[in-house]
Order: C-alpha cells, then sequence, then structure tokens
C-alpha cells in the first residue's frame, strides 16, 4: 500500500469540524453543570424577579411625592410601614406616603422608586424627610427587568460559566438539558517508549504524551482515557484503536505517523471498516504528519509523536473538533493577546507556523518572546505561555510587530 | 454594637493575601495533577532524554563525513547498520560511514549529527549518497539539551498545566507532592432567598447566589461545598459558618452585609471566638459592603447579596485568596485582554469600578461595549464577556479608548 502526503490546509481541515456531530445529550442537575454545553434552549416561565424589588436601603415612594425635594426645601412624607426582604407588604401607598425598606424588598402598591437613606431624616416613627427628588424606577429592579416571561434566555449550544448556572437556577430549572461529557481515548505508541514507572536503558524514553495529551483534555473539560503504550505492532495497535473507537468519542494515538519504517497508524485506519481518511498531512509546523479518520461517526487523530508537536496539533486542530462534539457552538475557545515581538522570526511560505513564545510584562504592553528549541523539547512548552501564529503567505515577521499570542 | 464601615481600597485588600497560608500538601498521582499546584521543587534525577536522539528519518552520520557535500559532488557513506526507534545500536561509526535511522532513534557511538532522508540517496544497501553536509548536533536533542541532571526543572508554587505533567511523567515522577485542593463553603443568608426548585410568591426570589459562587469555585479548581439558604437569624447563620469553618478552607457567605435592617453577617462573626473582622467595607464598585474576617487561619468572607456584586467580588477580591490557599506563588490569574471603549464611561474617583463590558470583533480590534443595568440583573453577567476597571483616581474614560478587560 502507498500513501501521498495530500498536504492540507489549517482551514480546509477545520472545515472538516462539519462532518461530526455532537455526542447525546442528558439531564444535568444545574449545580453540576459548570463547564457543560447547553443542549436546550432556556426559556422564562415568567417575569423575573416578578415584582418590584428595591436596590437599596431607604424608603419606597411614588417618585412624584419627591418632585422637587431638595435640602433646602425637602419633602415630608408619612411613613405607613416597613418592608423587609422577603416581606409582602399588605398595604399599599398612595401620594405623600412612603414605606421603609430593605435591599432586596419587595415594593408595595402604589410604589415605583426608593429614596436612598442617606438622601432621607427620618424625624420620628410616623415621618421622614426626603431631600433628594426620585425618579420613577429609580432604585429599583422593575418586575420583567432581568428577563420576561418567553424570553429565550439562553440558546442551545451556549457554554456554560457560572453565571448561566446562577442564571439557569434563578428561572427554576434546577435540571437541564445537556450534552453529555465527551470521552477522548488516549493512546501511545511506540517502541521506545516505555511507562514513567521504569527507569529508562539508552535509546528508551518515559511517556510523556499520554499526559500531556490528557492534560489538554482535562482543560478542554473532557474525560481522557488511558489506553496506555502500545508497541509499533499493527495487530495489538489495531486492536486498541477499536477499542478505544467503541469505549470513547474521539481517538488520539501520538507517535507513528511521520514516514518512519514502523508507520502503522495509517495501515491501521485504513483497514479499518466504515473508516475514511480524512487528513494524512498538513500544512502547519510542527505538526505537518497529522492524520485524521472518521471511524464511523468519530474523529480519531494520529498525531506526532514529538511532545511539541502533539501538544500544538492537540491545542489548535483537535480541541475545535472536541468542542463540535462536545455540543459548542463557537468552536474556537482560543484565548489570543496581543504582544510585541522581541526579535525578527522566519517562517516558512505555504505551511502555518506556530511559534512557542515566553510573555514578559513591559509598561503597558506584553513581550512576545520566542522559546528556542526542538520541538522534541517538552522543555520549550513549559518555558512557552502561548503560541504566535504565522500565516501561510507570510515569510516571517519583523521585531516589533504587534502579534496575537494564542494562550497556552 | 455599632459598625463604621472603614472602606479599605483594592490594594490594601490584596496585601492581606499574605495574612493566610497554603493547605496541606499530599502526594498526587501525575495523571491527575492538572490544575493542581506543585508543593516541591522537582529536580532532574538524570539527564533528559539521556541520549543522543534522531529528530528526523535519515542516517547518523559524523558530520566531519559530509562536509563539503552537495549535489555535484555527493559525499559517499558505508552503511554500517540500521537504528529504529528504541533500539541500543550495538556498533558504532567512524568517518566515511553511516547508519539509517528512524525519528526518535539512539545514535550510534561515533555519530553526532543526522542527515534527513530527503538530502540523501540510496544507492544499494551498503552504501548511500549524501547531498548536503550537516553540522554537529544537526537533527539531533543531545544527551542532555531537555534537562541536565540536578536541574530544578519546576518549582514549588507552579500551576500544574498539561505540559508539566508531562515534564514530571518525563522525568519519572509517577508521584509528585502538591497541596491539597482547598474546600469552599458557600452560604446564601436572606428571608427573601428560596430553594430553586420552590416557585416563588411575590417578594421572594430564588437562590442565584450558591450557583454562580460555586461555578466560579469550580473554575479556580476548588471544590464549592454548598451549606445552602440560611435565614435571617444569628442563630442558624452562626452555627453554619462555625460548621462551614471547621469542613472547609475558605468559607463565602452572600447576602446579609450592606447596611440593612437585617445585617447579622458582621455580628455573628466579630462574635466568634478567634475571629478578627479584616475588612468591613471596599472602595470598589460593584462590591462596596464586602466583609473579610479571619477566623482561626481561614478566610471568611461576607459577600454583597446582590447577584452581579457577589460574582465581582469573588472573581477579582476572594479569589486571589483561594489561590494563596491552593499554594500558587502568582495570585493574580485574570487574562487581560486590550480592548477598544464603544463609549464614554463615567467613573467616581476614589473608588475601583468594575464595568461589566460585551466583547465584539472588528477588524484587529476588540470592541468593548458597556453592558447597563443594575447590579440585581443576572442579565448583565450574561451579556458581559468581561470587566473593565477604572482606577481609584479616573473620572472616567472616553469612548475609543484602548482599556484591558479582565475576561469573565
Amino acid at each position: 500500500m502507498s500513501y501521498f502526503f495530500k498536504v492540507k490546509s489549517l482551514e480546509e481541515v477545520m472545515a472538516m469540524t462539519g462532518k461530526f456531530s455532537p455526542v447525546e445529550t442528558e439531564k444535568t442537575q444545574v449545580s453540576k453543570a459548570f463547564s457543560r454545553v447547553l443542549a436546550q434552549d432556556l426559556i422564562a416561565r415568567k417575569d423575573m424577579p416578578g415584582f418590584k424589588r428595591s436596590t437599596m436601603d431607604g424608603y419606597a415612594v411614588a417618585a412624584n411625592s419627591t418632585f422637587g425635594a431638595s435640602e433646602s426645601s425637602p419633602a415630608w412624607l408619612d411613613i405607613v410601614g416597613t418592608i423587609l426582604m422577603g416581606d409582602i407588604p399588605k398595604f399599599s401607598i398612595t401620594q405623600g406616603q412612603a414605606a421603609k425598606i430593605s435591599t432586596g424588598g419587595m415594593l408595595p402598591k402604589g410604589a415605583d422608586s426608593v429614596v436612598m437613606v442617606e438622601h432621607a431624616e427620618l424625624i420620628d416613627e410616623l415621618s421622614v424627610e426626603i431631600y433628594k427628588s426620585v425618579a420613577p424606577l429609580q432604585h429599583v429592579i422593575d418586575a420583567n427587568e432581568d428577563f420576561a416571561k418567553q424570553d429565550i434566555v439562553l440558546s442551545k449550544g451556549t457554554f456554560i460559566r457560572p453565571q448561566e448556572q446562577g442564571l439557569a437556577a434563578g428561572l427554576g430549572f434546577a435540571h437541564i438539558e445537556t450534552f453529555k461529557i465527551p470521552k477522548v481515548g488516549i493512546i501511545s505508541t511506540g517502541d521506545e517508549i516505555i511507562p514513567i514507572e521504569e527507569e529508562p536503558v539508552p535509546g528508551k524514553i518515559r511517556d510523556i504524551n499520554s499526559y500531556t495529551l490528557s492534560g489538554f483534555i482535562y482543560e478542554a473539560h473532557a474525560i481522557p482515557v488511558r489506553y496506555g503504550i502500545i508497541n509499533d505492532d499493527p495487530c495489538a495497535i489495531e486492536k486498541t484503536i477499536k477499542k478505544a473507537i467503541k469505549e470513547t468519542d474521539m481517538v488520539i494515538i501520538s507517535g507513528g505517523s511521520s514516514v518512519g519504517t514502523r508507520d502503522f497508524t495509517i495501515e491501521v485506519l485504513s483497514s479499518l471498516p466504515d473508516t475514511q481518511i480524512l487528513v494524512h498531512g498538513m500544512s502547519i509546523s510542527p505538526g505537518k504528519p497529522t492524520i485524521l479518520a472518521k471511524a464511523g461517526e468519530k474523529p480519531v487523530w494520529g498525531l506526532p509523536g514529538q511532545v511539541v508537536s502533539a501538544m500544538v496539533v492537540l491545542k489548535i486542530v483537535a480541541i475545535p473538533f472536541l468542542n463540535r462534539l462536545k455540543g459548542l457552538e463557537h468552536l474556537d475557545k482560543t484565548i489570543r493577546i496581543p504582544a510585541k515581538l522581541t526579535r525578527n522570526v522566519s517562517s516558512a511560505q505555504g505551511r502555518r507556523d506556530f511559534i512557542r513564545v515566553e510573555l514578559t510584562k513591559s509598561d503597558n504592553m506584553l513581550l512576545a518572546k520566542p522559546v528556542l528549541g526542538k520541538s522534541g523539547l517538552i522543555r520549550t512548552m513549559i518555558h512557552a505561555d502561548g503560541l504566535l501564529e504565522i500565516g501561510d503567505h507570510v515569510e516571517g515577521l519583523e521585531k516589533d510587530t504587534i502579534v496575537n499570542i494564542i494562550l497556552l
């Protein structure tokens, strides 16, 4: 069997996210929904907060009772009651009347605004002087000011941050429909790779990729499932890949994807039933020998064995596919921040380069200092705070250029 | 008992992180160490990778065998063996000799560099033509190029990202000493607050803060422990606070910290044994009525009940204290990105303002659009992507000012 590298651009590969579908959905307690993705539209079943609510400690009034009030000419109002948080006022007020009210308290009928306690002075238990006029709804949250009944408050595909949890809680959704948390199978291949508990003899190195790749999967709020280290044996690789495809939603194989003498990943993937090779080679560096297959409905990745290449391809290329499986509407969640390059950087045309950079503060600007070193050196990723992406048609970037850095 | 707001600046409060100490440490499997904090220095026990390793498929050579080689005048070398990944070469090479080598393979004695397969042509099984010279160590990772024996590779207080996991794994640390994951107790107070499963009658609202605050604690890689909703009853509040202080590493009480008629948090905290009120009022908005106490060795927070205020104070003020408990060396992990303001924003002098902003893309610049709305409206945090911090001595910011946004 012979294979050619029909190298694909990053954009061509990214467009393939559309070939995959989100995982199944399930009911989730809203208290456990942080970092999940909403699988339903959330619709307000009632107005929120549902009643006029004071935002201050003070006096609930009809605003027009205070018009014209000032330090020199205060308005005199009669106090007809006191409202604490959680009370339902059993009285109403009319012009010339006021009710003591706490922050969060419900306005009585007839009141449309609140005078802050600082702008009033109690004369006795039954009367108060107001030194400043208020406008209708001032220091008040209106009954439907947060959300009105029938509003779509959150839509399907939304990443659930703490505030989305709180909103769902506030609307009374104790359970919400979310996408399941995808499982990602991780397989290390290579005869030179040994478990980390063992002492390497010369020629052998400990398994790093299983750990870095698992870490990035955790960081992307999914569940890594490690299948250990498989020797360069097509039968063993095939068996493990099949098992991982069956048990997880996406599979990542690291090592074995260069044009080396022991390149088995592509052969095994090509021989699997119901499996299509979508990508064999990408015009990015590091990461050119990346493989993407579709096995049934699941993405299967062959990542380069070099520790840095594997991390960069996972972060930049594979995580958006994971985000697709998670049901996210916006697949690219990388955060990019501007920084000033500290030196010239060269780049090959016709490919996307990702340069590791260290970020340091300087005045009001971050400085991005390229981290030198080969893509087999994990040290370079320890020193790196981010990745500098250099476009396919750019030959290089000059010192002092302002660039956008993808945070690591 | 009477209390005065001796309002403290954000910097004064932040300096108090030094009054607290990290939690205890424990051994952690490196595969589960993502997002934890290292509690030991990690020292390389051996060189890494420990042997000269090829970064390419090609031919291992002594570089000086290739000096002067070119397309028109190739160097002829004798092939004396083949090295696959994981092999220990049992032969050495001398000048004029070469060995086939795979990416990741160990160089034989006598070889110091690798000629890429693309720059060579096999003549027969025993000889190869080299078309390009290589320099010593070209396409080779030296034995101690990643780390040398005795290097401090990671220091105590480091946040463990995927690459730090991988490095520890590569150095053979299957277990590492980390700080424990702090537990954070969360208490909602207020007679108007009801469980989210209940249908609110007028005057009542569902508990939002327990959920938003828990979410932020998860996001900060700690463990929230919810103690439910406590009515405005000093005995019940005291009992719950004491229980939370006993069972967790930091306690957050939301509601009950304004100068309202039912302000019990400060009374209860003041009456606890071995407890000192450090902060009662901060010059930030939202969030002025924030309380910080030190109960024994643990921070106890009284956060404002308004949903937005509680979130802002947690994110900006309390999380750095949590990071201190976690053992982090750098307590401020907020990410700030520049954006251009879409309108004028006013701000009061003498306090730090945090304005919610929505971020949108425009050309090469993000636009920060202030989200209008009261701090009791969770909607404003749903629309917000970040917070704009305005300094104590700034009266306001003009449209088109470039500002740094704290991501939410």
